[in-house]
């Protein structure tokens, strides 16, 4: 039998997963049946990659910069005139803002949303997300978007539903814009994934977002989002980011096995080597015996060639 | 081949959803891929007897009762008191009044509830619910509550489900009361049980209830947490209540084709008859063409036996 798992090197994240899964699957003490053996993955940094900016940050930037080519009145708003000027740091302020319980910039950010969007149904959106992956690269990677998954992970996700696993994805990123990315670079359908949101509003045959925030899926938000949706404690979660801490405790906190996957960027010859956004996540890695998965140690490739 | 569908009647419903589920599954201009046959169903009334009270309700006017036996100060608080007299009316202002925009009774509802809960899990309340269903008996049809679900209605989601389909329960219920039920009812896994809920909150390994409503799943929030939790809009809706009637609509408002099913109450014999809550839906039937499946002319058996 080929190996499942030939993009990992024969290094200890491997064999901690193979370890893992052997354990869940077969007779004994940590069996876990089928219907209970649900694998969450964080989206940005942990299946793609989300450097030097989230993907969908670059969609949106692009999206601003297209609308105020169009309508350059529109410059007179700081977000519109951030994205000119390629400012990506204004747009980090918004999540940092967020966290310190002001939700202003995210507000601003979902209208500027939404006044591209216009009216458009979450069907239109949808659409306009697939054109933008037909044809958007990666600013330095050489590559097109969707060939900036992690062959790895890919790969995890393949095996993990070759042992009875269902994988959803548990991300911060927006929900209607990870699902287009997720059916066609995971293979994980619409409905496995989860993720943030503006509201949603029906009328008419149609539903459409709001400008309201409805969920920022992020930190202790995501297990209770993953109860919400799945009804299930995950016995396998994987992470790369201080936000992903409460899953991957909750995945392990639960009264039988669970196993909690830690992504480090440590590969600048590849992809990316940064810490920022990650330290307490190692700290709790090495607390706790999470499984820390090295890019340089572990993955034989990190793309799909 | 045994009739899958041998608790319906040859009658009109039967006919129009066997000739709809030939036509979406047939190679032809209604043809439609198997991972977007979503299939949903309000819960309440549809799958199983909501009369004389929903059986959440009757589960919680059960709580409220026995925690004001060990306490007797409770009956001080006009919802204990309503419980301890049986006074089921009281609960129907609640959503009475939320329709109106007042959640002041809801939220004293809420806070009952978590005072009856405590500081439990969701996994916890799971077994709590659990428990509940084990003894608990309809108090007029002489059957435990668990075989009050509609034979011809879980027939027809494992005819679908054959077919191709993946079906969803989509209701005004708890969230998490119904994912109880759902499971053993009608093998409904939870991850497809879309309900209301009240907030979540994570901390330290445990995802618990707030006495925040999060949302109230009816009317035009149906369709919209359809999107939110499939990302896809279904083919096949089946409701019985105005509450239901957006959701109707938008399985028959895409591109291609769709079918909207309304359960009539109409057989005081068998169930009950009652036509209050469902008038205006009864109206869109008739005017849009959806299918009315009448319990007295559709149905060979109601409940199985």
């Amino acid at each position: 039998m080929a190996d499942a798992l030939s993009a990992w090197r024969d290094a200890p994240a491997k064999s901690a997963i193979v370890d893992f899964v052997g354990r869940v699957t077969r007779p004994g003490s940590d069996f876990v049946p089928p219907a209970e053996r649900v694998a969450v993955f964080d989206n940005d940094g942990t299946l793609w990659c989300e450097k030097p900016a989230y993907v969908q940050l670059d969609f949106i930037v692009r999206s601003l910069v297209q609308a105020a080519q169009e309508d350059p009145k529109l410059l007179d708003q700081a977000l519109f005139r951030a994205a000119h000027d390629g400012d990506l740091a204004w747009f980090g302020r918004v999540v940092e803002k967020h966290y310190q319980g002001d939700d202003s910039m995210l507000r601003e950010f979902a209208g500027a949303a939404l006044h591209i969007a216009g009216a458009e149904s979450t069907e239109d959106y949808a659409a306009r997300v697939a054109r933008f992956f037909d044809s958007a690269r990666h600013p330095s990677l050489d590559r097109p978007y969707p060939d900036c998954g992690y062959a790895p992970m890919v790969q995890l996700l393949r095996y993990l539903e070759g042992e009875g696993f269902t994988c959803y994805i548990v991300s911060g990123g927006g929900r209607d814009f990870m699902r287009v990315v997720s059916e066609r670079m995971y293979a994980i359908p619409p409905e496995r994934v989860v993720g943030s949101s503006l509201g949603l509003t029906y009328d008419s045959g149609r539903v459409r977002t709001t400008t309201e925030l409805d969920i920022f899926d992020d930190g202790p938000a995501k297990p209770a989002r993953v109860w919400s949706r799945i009804g299930r404690r995950p016995i396998l979660a994987a992470g790369n980011s201080n936000g992903d801490i409460e899953m991957l405790e909750y995945a392990t906190s639960g009264p039988g096995p669970g196993l909690a996957l830690l992504v480090e960027h440590d590969d600048a010859d590849r992809e990316f080597a940064y810490t920022a956004g990650a330290e307490r996540a190692e700290q709790r890695a090495a607390a706790d015996g999470w499984v820390v998965v090295s890019m340089a140690r572990d993955w034989a490739e990190v793309f799909d060639d």
